[in-house]
């Protein structure tokens, strides 16, 4: 018999894909801490709709956590690159908006996160449909983290739970997850997908991000402003 | 052949295990990148001795990264945590001053360095003899974090060189450590260790990292102002 709600610690940037994971997690009873980041991305936008997103969605906490990433290069995805964000349409390979280990420092925070509040479960909206090219979307990268993660952490030493890396969106396309989201209620009003925002805060409309979006509410039967 | 020397990721802490360890990566003609972490640790004046070292041993260059803990809990190490340092000698167990995840979160910005940079290998500390509490210090841990790293990397998916996740002092005693690091031409006298500095910025003496620098460097059998 369970006294308390099990707790959870949800990834959540404000994009499409993160605030339907969010709803999911919430669907299914769990208290949600959801986690973003400030980390010098371009769309630091994206963290508005973070906020409106947890917000208007009843989580637990919302954490924002501010990272440095003096070092990280060869990435258009941060501000002050000299690499510009593609306009171009979608290519083969790994885009050059793919930011090195990105994922595996989120996760690692999500980790430090969900063991400080006995959380059991972190959630993160990675995708292997319609963003293939990133490395650390993988589900063998992602299980590789989960074994990890049970061996980094006290309380999985101690006979206490372990952790489970949850990524329900993985295999779905964009079109799959948005009308997933819109069964579970979500506004997608409030998110924010575009990489490169025009210097007035509106999406460009040419980046991958914007294109996915724009493709995927489209079929998933709806109008989008294009807002992200 | 090749024509350059290869580039190394170095945790360094400014203490007495990652200054060896950096003075062992140096040893083997690599050119080092020594990263650093302003996390809101208690013992902030580690960073002093971690650009003390890097300076004096010769890196190519250093990284300072500061990192935002907001959320993480139940530790001593963090700066206004209400939980402090023990000062009453070495116990079984798990000490208050784990910080859930650290290694993790470290090794992973490290990782987007190495990956950043075109390096290699990743170099930590890690020991398990004389701190043989820290989940994050166990072998396993690390094979576990190596085996991910080559998963989460683009690098690592396109055919280019893989990521060796090293510890040379794993096993080592501190007395051993110290012993090596001499060996190698390192200034201790450089270094910190204290977790918990007084107001006048002198080492406490007490905390179980400076019983067990005390200790190792007394069957080093050298002499020890305690600095650190």
């Amino acid at each position: 018999m369970k006294d308390k709600p099990e707790r959870a610690v949800v990834l959540l940037s404000g994009g499409v894909d993160s605030t339907t994971t969010l709803a999911l997690a919430l669907s299914e009873g769990l208290l949600c801490h959801a986690l973003s980041f400030d980390y010098g991305q371009r769309n630091k936008i994206e963290l508005d709709a973070a906020r409106a997103v947890a917000g208007a969605m009843g989580v637990k906490e919302h954490h924002e956590v501010r990272i440095g990433m003096e070092g990280i290069t060869g990435t258009a995805l941060l501000e002050g690159s000299s690499l510009e964000v593609p306009k171009d349409g979608l290519d083969d390979g790994v885009p050059v908006t793919y930011v090195p280990a990105r994922n595996t420092i989120f996760l690692s925070f999500a980790l430090g996160l969900a063991e400080s509040i006995g959380a059991g479960q972190i959630f993160i909206g990675a995708n292997v449909v319609d963003y293939s090219g990133y490395p650390d979307c993988r589900p063998e990268f992602l299980e590789a983290f989960e074994r990890m993660a049970n061996l980094a952490t006290m309380i999985s030493t101690s006979g206490g739970h372990s952790f489970s890396i949850r990524a329900p969106l993985l295999k779905l396309t964009k079109a799959e997850i948005i009308k997933m989201g819109l069964a579970l209620g979500v506004d997608y009003s409030l998110t924010w997908s575009c990489y490169d925002p025009t210097p007035g805060g509106e999406p460009c409309g040419l980046c991958d991000s914007c294109r996915i979006r724009a493709q995927g509410m489209k079929t998933a039967g709806l109008p989008d402003d294009l807002r992200g």
